[in-house]
């Protein structure tokens, strides 16, 4: 019996998963491999972390998108090596899977720029479980402020500093303020919510850096509005439990957040071939790694200058129109394998261009920045955009309507409904205080 | 300034709510004191462990529902000791809280008769923590499965025994044959789900052993059409890492479950009072504690046999009701206090009288049991009676209509949709293998 080539894909994130589901009519074997059971909408993730979506809005299990997809099965697993030469790779049990052709799309995690010890003190925001622990932080400091009788702790539990003003620490910043001003007041007895501060520090001039400098100033105008204190071409030089070090200055906070470094996946470095200073592997034109014309890697781990000498951002359209590229290239080897002069070499290969579809962030309740080709725009309309494009590039009728159902409600009650407390519940207060008379 | 009395409530599930709610109008102040921020609805955790539902749409802020309760404030933390002659409780963090009044709605946790070995490999059903650690083994047993080659190990791997077939246990185990029929089988390419097997163990001749005995046999009937395996009369002797010794019987299973017996939180006897074998206190008529009129005991934690000789039940109803009675001794309290020959001391108490509106257990689509008043039903009817009781005691608009939003959902598709393995993502294996090709 013949078979067919067998095509793995690791990481089933945007582009391992926009891969799989590009040879669907291709005549392989596609054996897709995640740690994970399901697939991570990842830019609705700051939701999850702010209360307002639970994880299983934004998550749909893998298995279950590839169903009917009957030349793909899925692996849980964790890969752990490379090898390029044996063409195999390597999971944790020991299970060695041989490939005919490869694909890498494992992205990033977030990187402390060698400060380990902040990992602990700054959870960031990369998997559904950094995002409830970021929510259960950031809704014990308010329970714990409610109890503690110090002043100056009250203050340092009600200061949460978020480091790192790209899409995500913008889009995280700003929920949380509309949260300490709109939805909690009501609820607290003893603390005034409202005094809640939240500081966006960014180490260059401006927030959203890789989006146009006049809608990072849109932005920054936006989160201002909501009370966001934002600081620019400021750098943290230390987090401790009770402050953190932003220069000279120091900034009593209990509760930190990290939106900044990231740092590729392990596992480019497996593949024995030259990578950037994040840990990205440098690959060729085509996605392809030099010297290895069957493995490709794609998405956020993959760093790639193109002709006009731009490089591909780090964003889920990158990650799916390289997924794309990678499928079609696979499909475009299989078709000239055999025939002569043509096949797995590299022959036949075309580079992969980047279709800038624009940048979209937002910051709060009607307000949001948006590049979409030459138009820049702001506020309602960009927000309204930035809503409908996610609730078109989810996966799943199911969660479409959830997500929009629970948007609208939010919208119209100005709460937030995943206000839970979830794994270790312990309050840890400096001088708790029993409850006074109410006024 | 003289101050309202201070009624302070320890636990904010059905019993503890329902007695802050019903004194919203008495001239007193409220302190609600529990671990979790959040009220959890335990009839529907079942759906949160059986990947239906998310935590947040059976959960509910317990500052939310009483933010327009002026007289209320929620305290979060846990109480270690309770002090009845100095009128005082303590907090884990050695805060002391006075209390004129005390109400004490802290429940029962699942105990495992002295084998506290078992408490690992046998999680029961309480909090949300343990709803999506039983969800991950269930949903990750399948995944190594479809990974492992030894067939004796897949076996084990998609055997599941329940332990104790009270309503949760059949809830669980009907959940989980649905899911192995109609969710699973498509989405597996190694593995036929369809001969997933699940063990419902019971110590007792029948299922459901405090509802009539006809309903028990519908029960028995309607999981069995479900392919659950009943085991009456069987006590569990043993839970090993792959099996589990039901009397001479070895049960080659990977995954157990718990839903046997309940022990009372350790506050009942930090009261000094007398206890029945589970812990629970033996309250007074009025749900008062021995000796001190002025502490009531309601919910699961409370063992009440009332005149006719029947004790309550360990239902939500028992504690909701419970708590209304305890709100009302002491608002009676309050008015006579001061006047010749009335107040705390117990006089101008009633007794507490469990109004018994029935029973009601979902087996799975379209098959419950329910008893009301006289009535017994089975089948659709009992089936749809359980939906409707269920969301109308749900709090919230926005759980109401994202759980019937979800049930329809589930009814119409046949999916789940909260199939996340969160956590700790390890597939543990014995004999792992590398993908096979497709047929």
């Amino acid at each position: 019996m013949s078979k067919r080539p067998h095509v793995v894909i690791i990481g089933g994130g945007f582009g391992g998963l926009t891969c799989a589901r590009a040879l669907r009519k291709a005549p392989v074997r596609v054996t897709l491999i995640d740690r994970r059971n399901f697939h991570l909408f990842q830019p609705l993730l700051y939701q999850v972390a702010t209360a307002s979506l639970s994880p299983a809005d934004v998550a749909s299990p893998i298995r279950t998108i590839l169903r009917k997809q009957k030349n793909a099965q899925v692996w849980m697993g964790e890969v752990t090596g490379i090898d390029p030469s044996a063409r195999e790779v390597e999971l944790s049990d020991g299970v060695r899977i041989d490939y005919d052709w490869l694909v890498v799309a494992t992205g990033v995690t977030h990187a402390y720029f060698g400060n380990d010890a902040w990992a602990e003190r700054a959870p960031g925001l990369k998997t559904v479980d950094d995002a409830t622990e970021i929510r259960r932080r950031f809704l014990l400091a308010f329970e714990a402020a409610e109890r503690e009788a110090d002043p100056d702790e009250r203050r340092r539990l009600l200061t949460f500093v978020i480091v790192g003003a790209g899409p995500t620490g913008v889009e995280l910043a700003g929920a949380m303020a509309e949260i300490a001003r709109d939805v909690m007041p009501k609820d607290f007895r003893a603390i005034d919510t409202t005094t809640t501060r939240i500081l966006l520090l960014e180490g260059v001039d401006r927030v959203l850096p890789t989006y146009p400098p006049e809608l990072s100033e849109r932005a920054e105008e936006q989160l201002e509005a909501l009370g966001v204190e934002v600081r620019t071409s400021t750098f943290v030089t230390g987090i401790e439990a009770d402050h953190v070090m932003a220069g000279e200055e120091r900034i009593e906070a209990r509760t930190v957040f990290w939106a900044a470094g990231v740092e590729a996946s392990s596992l480019g470095a497996s593949l024995g071939v030259e990578t950037d200073r994040a840990g990205r592997v440098l690959v060729e034109p085509d996605c392809s790694v030099p010297g290895h014309p069957e493995v490709f890697v794609v998405g956020d781990l993959a760093s790639l200058t193109q002709d006009d000498g731009t490089t591909v951002p780090g964003v889920a359209q990158g990650a799916i129109q390289m997924g794309q590229h990678a499928a079609r290239m696979i499909r475009a080897g299989l078709e000239g394998h055999g025939r002569e002069g043509v096949g797995l070499e590299g022959r036949q290969r075309e580079p992969f261009r980047y279709r800038d579809k624009g940048d979209l962030a937002t910051i709060g309740r009607a307000a949001a920045v948006a590049r979409i080709g030459r138009a820049r725009l702001s506020g309602l309309l960009a927000w309204i955009i930035w809503a409908v494009v996610h609730v078109f590039y989810l996966i799943g009728f199911r969660n479409r309507i959830l997500v929009m159902l629970q948007w609208t409600w939010a919208y119209l009650t100005y709460q937030r409904g995943i206000r839970l407390i979830t794994g270790n519940p312990k309050v840890e207060l400096q001088r708790a205080r029993a409850p006074d008379e109410l006024g």
